[in-house]
């Protein structure tokens, strides 16, 4: 039998799915651990990209360098995981293989797997710390996938609340920018996701949120005001409950001014491009990333 | 359910074990792309060590880097996989993890999955480009698990015959050393062994000797005059069909005149170490390892 590459993604969220179903106490910490060690699977090694661990406001954060990679211009890189697993390792070859792709560097950055706003303070501060090392911010596009989608639209506003520019580009991957969980692709698309029905997201949100209000915009972007976004490119899957709420972002986007585009990627599962270097449709959508913020970085 | 760490490696070998009878006619390709998919989710994150890939000889190698690691020194490591299967990425945890641990990089070479003598050549070539570098041979140590324990001994043995200095000291992870597949421990501990049975060996074997004698001491170790090595430790699990090869190998090499020692650990499987990070077996192997190699590289 030959590994099905174009669901390896989908194999992988029924798998957390049949976990949760067979073990419906497990701990954060086991959540965690279990992510953390079968998610890497997904990916394969991009090859020809050196990893150097750097710290940054105490949290370990990982430059991914691919070789021959332009001076001065980064992907900022915030990852998912629904707020309570997935780091700078569970990421590495996905961002690894984008940066390759793009010829930049990558900047993966870590936020404590705690309720909001800790996230978004770590990502805020690793923000600023890149723009002290001196790099332009019109030469930084960012980039996140699932809730690290919803970390990096926030990150942008609160940076243009605290008055430093935000980046040339934002490429969001499957982003979670609705803790409300109202969205009626969780009934529509529910016998097609593997992992993120309702209940899940319920629960993830509910953690992040710790008695927050679902509405705040630095929480649920979607319900911010987006004018002065950079241009934001976002990929969602067809099956995804996800769906409907990158739909809506588009549109809030569009409606702010914001140049802004959106495709979805038929019958693909959330954050699809994991399976990136063995599934041929993650890799065209990387190429496609890749090909959309090459020039907004001055790479032609 | 908490995740069994002291089971974990016996849990993916005995998947790889379920793997193949389910899939009898799996190829080479899709046993390479299971190994590489699943292997390295055993080892947990060292942390602190950044990953700089080399060509070496026209294949890739990688450095790991812990931070702070002693200048000039160097721990030669080298990948098993059975000789299909494996490469510098499935190990780069483990071997990470022993260079953080001994404070000194890692080079994780690659070597083409060949059958003899092409890994050893490639290793071979490694080891002649680290020395032509200017490391001191005295400041080198070398590892290998499974085939490349068998692999770094042999490129000891090569250098020897090829009037190059050896390394300072030798590690042996569940070295395969024996091609003819003739040990009794392939019987009494059959019903102990997760993967490695017979029938497994005895096919990996013939893959890599392709037609060549089972006791050419090159592909075959065991069989060698082992006089001259450096200092070596042998660790093999008590568990594992290769228990008994490396017991051979260990009075050999102690009637040869090497400083050689053996630890077996109870009831654990091959290369068990790569649990590191999860299971505190590993990690006291790792820390034996280390503890041995460390005063043999000048590191006190």
């Amino acid at each position: 039998m030959a590994i099905k590459r174009s669901q390896m993604v989908r194999d992988h969220w029924r798998s957390m799915t049949e976990a949760a179903v067979a073990n419906p106490n497990q701990t954060p910490e086991e959540v965690r651990e279990r992510v953390e060690r079968s998610w890497p699977g997904l990916t394969a090694e991009p090859g020809g990209v050196d990893y150097l661990e750097v710290e940054v406001g105490g949290l370990p954060a990982l430059w991914a360098v691919p070789k021959g990679a332009a001076e001065g211009r980064v992907i900022f890189s915030v990852h998912g995981g629904g707020g309570i697993s997935g780091s700078i390792y569970t990421h590495r070859k996905l961002f690894g293989h984008l940066a390759k792709a793009v010829g930049a560097r990558a900047l993966l950055v870590e936020y404590r797997p705690e309720s909001h706003p800790a996230p978004l303070e770590d990502t805020t501060a690793a923000y600023r710390w890149l723009l002290d090392q001196g790099v332009d911010a019109g030469h930084i596009a960012v980039v996140g996938d699932s809730i690290g989608g919803g970390l990096a639209v926030s990150t942008m506003l609160r940076a243009r609340e605290q008055g430093r520019p935000t980046a040339a580009a934002l490429m969001l991957i499957s982003p979670w920018v609705d803790m409300t969980v109202g969205n009626e692709t969780f009934e529509t698309n529910h016998e097609k996701e593997a992992f993120f029905y309702k209940e899940v997201v319920t629960f993830l949100a509910s953690s992040y949120l710790a008695g927050a209000d679902p509405r705040d915009p630095l929480a649920s972007p979607l319900y911010a005001d987006l004018s002065d976004l950079p241009p934001t490119y976002v990929q969602v899957g067809g099956h995804e409950t996800l769906l409907g709420e990158s739909l809506q972002f588009e549109q809030q986007a569009r409606k702010a001014g914001v140049d802004v585009q959106l495709e979805v990627f038929p019958e693909q599962q959330h954050t699809f491009q994991m399976a990136a270097g063995y599934s041929a449709v993650s890799d065209d959508a990387i190429r496609k990333l890749a090909e959309w913020v090459r020039p907004k970085l001055g790479l032609g």
